[in-house]
């Protein structure tokens, strides 16, 4: 049960979104340009799949279910794919640039300070743009505050993988926007 | 040096905002409603306080300089103020109820999880309310992201502390809204 009183029985970082729809929507504006929006170089299955490693390693069980299943659907992966990747990145079947900003991503969960020039430069060697670890760095750095804003006020969150897994496709298909804030 | 070309030279958290205003606008807003925005029991002093502090926990030069001198600008107070809080804020000389807050951001910035009853029966005890142990998870949380993205990114800061006071005055007048996208 949450530490304090939502005002509703939403699961997750839907529970105090809608309790304080002021910042609510500004979380979900940053999730819908970060995640969703097209004008990005970087797949949303992989925008997906750094936000749900981050949330892997900092063992938040909602929001690694959320966007894991978000990844799935756009890799049209099954989910044991996911958890390969959230296991071992580096022997997972993805694309060697990937496995660079996963680990950029890996620093940042960490600290800002764990980034390290070889990472960037391993990113770039395999082709990733300046805007690519931009949105990488920020994107990890984004879920360290939702994960954090959903453990450090207990909300709940749905047991069952399958309910993650059923809301992808709405979700894949509306984008962030709003989205927390329906009841 | 920063890490990728921000296209510009501004300290800070300024120059991947200017660099990517889409996210920096939306920063910004999320900044200005935690920290800036009067509709809030929870003194803007104190709001600015708990992001100073975990900005020092996460190590984050620009942020705690930044925010501590909001903080000291809403105190009118010495900065030496500021810096016994961060050092050890249950002996610094503030309410009971901001060191009760204080304790729950420590946590939120090390993980969510961490964060405990006890920590939140405490708070509620000097007269927290929920929407006051709401914004304080979140402002340690939102602050998470900005210490990461700011020191992921390798962003450089000015080292002279007099630079942070001298803008805290303008800040607090003008809030934060597209504070970082002025070039």
């Amino acid at each position: 049960m949450a530490y304090i009183d939502l005002q509703n029985d939403l699961p997750g970082i839907r529970g105090p979104m809608v309790y304080r729809p002021e910042t609510g929507t500004i979380l979900n504006e940053l999730a819908e340009i970060l995640l969703h929006d097209d004008n990005n170089t970087l797949s949303r299955g992989d925008r997906e799949m750094i936000g749900a490693y981050v949330s892997s390693e900092n063992d938040c069980f909602f929001c690694q279910h959320v966007h894991g299943a978000m990844a799935q659907h756009y890799y049209q992966s099954e989910m044991s794919f996911i958890d390969s990747i959230k296991k071992d990145y580096q022997t997972a079947d993805i694309s060697e640039k990937l496995k660079t900003l996963l680990a950029i991503a890996g620093s940042v969960q960490k600290s800002g300070k764990l980034v390290t020039q070889e990472q960037i430069d391993a990113a770039k060697l395999q082709g990733a743009s300046d805007r690519e670890i931009h949105d990488t760095v920020l994107i990890a750095a984004a879920f360290c505050m939702f994960n954090r804003y959903v453990d450090g006020l207990n909300t709940w969150a749905p047991k069952e993988r399958q309910v993650y897994i059923d809301r992808a496709a709405m979700r894949a298909r509306d984008g962030y926007s709003q989205s927390g804030l329906q009841k």
